[in-house]
């Protein structure tokens, strides 16, 4: 029961500056863009110490100091209910106007997610430990059998459908692992491509795709493959600004969750592609599609991360790209022959290792 | 083998008009709003007999002929490998400049989707038997275990994270069903808190969501579980005109599907909520969320469908909804207690059978 101690910590501190009659107060992290940096060691991002004081006796400060410990009385029930909620749900929830006053404790869902993002900062605990659950959507299919709720789930045997990958995967465990490495993609047409052509069969590895940006289930699930089996993580995007933050967030962390990159990043990560050196070797010029302005400033902004910064590899991938003025879709392979990707593509690279690194 | 047969029909028919010197044409269906009317005994949207002639000696005509055509042999092509893919990789798999010309097959995506849903009129096959897979994003749990693939799913031993839906569900075995009814959620939020819950243990049902508006394969796999097993389908959504919509368009299909409401209509489907009763019984005001411009226009168009027109509890949800110029989220429903659908509000509803005919 760590999240309720370390709740009941918070409040209790809280108590007690109000019985000796001071201000009560507690203490937030800062998180912005001044405040965190590029750790070399952990190659991660990670936050300053700097932190701010929210007291209750301070007209700026009340509001978000009644959401915080609000939020947080939620999250308390939450756990010793043990269920789990979306922060959605968490909003309606806690919901009220103030007694005997017109005041409404929450204007709207921006607020309480606020009050979540603080209080996992104040706590170091991660939202899945508050029992908040964030988005689950991501599919996995590959040589393992784990259990999970008293059910036992072997990923090789679930049809064409897969396993539908939940928020939080801390109390999963893992009975067999026969991969030798994982290749994560961002769209789920591309892992219908691998499943039905059963990829992860014939190459011994596990697959798992979800939309865009992994959501927190995936990253977890992915991190605990890398940390406790020691397999290798494979990225595949598109050949575009986008691809590449996705892979970025993933292997770095972001700035908004900085203060949990130690548990949400990806740090084995490698990006297989799609590279500038696939669009000449496979002839995907023709399928480019033009940059719009918002590609080009993304780029910008990816070529002056520290991490990009020091690399040449990932330099001269922005460059070729900028010269482009276009991006190029994973799927464009589908123009050599629809099982291109199965039978030759990721073969080749992984063969080779061609990582940008 | 029908769709290689049809397609093959498709291509003679034209070689044979070549073959006698006449301008090769095929015939497509219309569909627009004013060749789609509601059938009153199937209960659904249907398209009258009215088609349109495409021939390949018309310059208004020739470029989608063509393109027809293209998406036909693509097609034929998946089918002959057993494989199926996204309309996107097919988009990629056929584009091409043509020979001996500067003319590109597509422009763009929109084309080849264009030329693919001709392609489902003129053959009467829907996508899934031309090779091409939707949007697969559906998850599904209950005391039902079917055979995919060649292997057994048992949706009652899946864990936290219930099997994910895939887009073509066809070919999946019953091979035993305890349940006494479906609920479809369009919330997959409110799947985790049922699903968690073991609501679909406790109460023997089938739980299924989706983000949004229906994907295929879960309209068919509700249409199977209602007709092979003649379970009741109850739909979950907000009180909001797109919550209506969702559960319109699953019910009775829609103008672009007009052709295929026969195999895409869940026409057992009864809607649970939220309904106006619902919002004044619990006390549901207070988390009211404004309407919007759009959100009343929509509403216009709800009430003048035929079937909403002929039934008064429908009107009298539009007219209370108009009255209220307020929608309400499933999800406020946690502000009694974050298990109060699961304890209270599902049960009730389900016993008394309440819902909006």
């Amino acid at each position: 029961m760590d999240t309720k101690k370390k709740i009941e910590e918070l409040a209790k501190n809280i108590i007690e500056q109000l019985v000796q009659q001071q201000n009560p107060s507690m203490t937030v992290p800062i998180r912005s863009l001044s405040n965190v940096y590029f750790d070399k060691k952990s190659q991660t991002l990670q936050i300053h110490e700097n932190a701010s004081t929210r007291s209750f006796y301070n007209v700026n400060h009340v509001r978000k100091f009644v959401q915080t410990l609000a939020v947080a009385a939620g999250s308390k029930k939450l756990v010793e209910r043990d269920i789990t909620v979306s922060i959605r749900d968490l909003y309606y929830n806690i919901k009220r106007t103030l007694p005997n006053t017109k005041i409404d404790l929450l204007d709207s869902q921006t607020e309480s997610d606020k009050a979540i993002e603080d209080l996992e900062a104040i706590t170091g605990l991660p939202r899945e430990r508050l029992g908040l659950i964030a988005d689950a959507s991501g599919t996995v299919s590959g040589k393992v059998v784990i259990e999970d709720s008293g059910d036992t789930i072997d990923w090789s045997k679930l049809g064409s459908g897969g396993w539908a990958i939940p928020s939080d995967v801390e109390n999963i465990t893992f009975k067999s692992v026969k991969a030798k490495y994982v290749i994560y993609m961002e769209k789920q047409a591309v892992w219908h491509r691998l499943h039905q052509d059963r990829y992860w069969d014939k190459h011994n590895c596990i697959i798992m795709a979800s939309k865009g940006q992994a959501p927190r289930g995936v990253r977890r699930l992915l991190i605990r493959l890398s940390e406790e089996f020691k397999l290798p993580i494979y990225v595949l995007t598109d050949f575009d600004p986008w691809g590449f933050y996705i892979y970025s967030v993933l292997k770095y962390g972001s700035i908004n969750l900085a203060t949990q990159s130690d548990t949400l990043a990806v740090t084995g990560a490698q990006f297989l592609g799609i590279t500038a050196d696939d669009i000449e070797h496979y002839g995907l010029k023709k399928h480019f599609i033009k940059f719009k302005d918002v590609d080009m400033q993304r780029i910008g902004q990816l070529e002056n991360y520290d991490w990009f910064k020091a690399s040449k590899a990932w330099q001269r991938q922005f460059k070729l790209m900028r010269s482009y003025k276009a991006k190029a879709e994973i799927q464009s392979l589908s123009n050599r022959d629809i099982q291109f990707i199965t039978n030759t593509y990721l073969p080749e690279k992984i063969k080779k290792q061609q990582f940008v690194e």
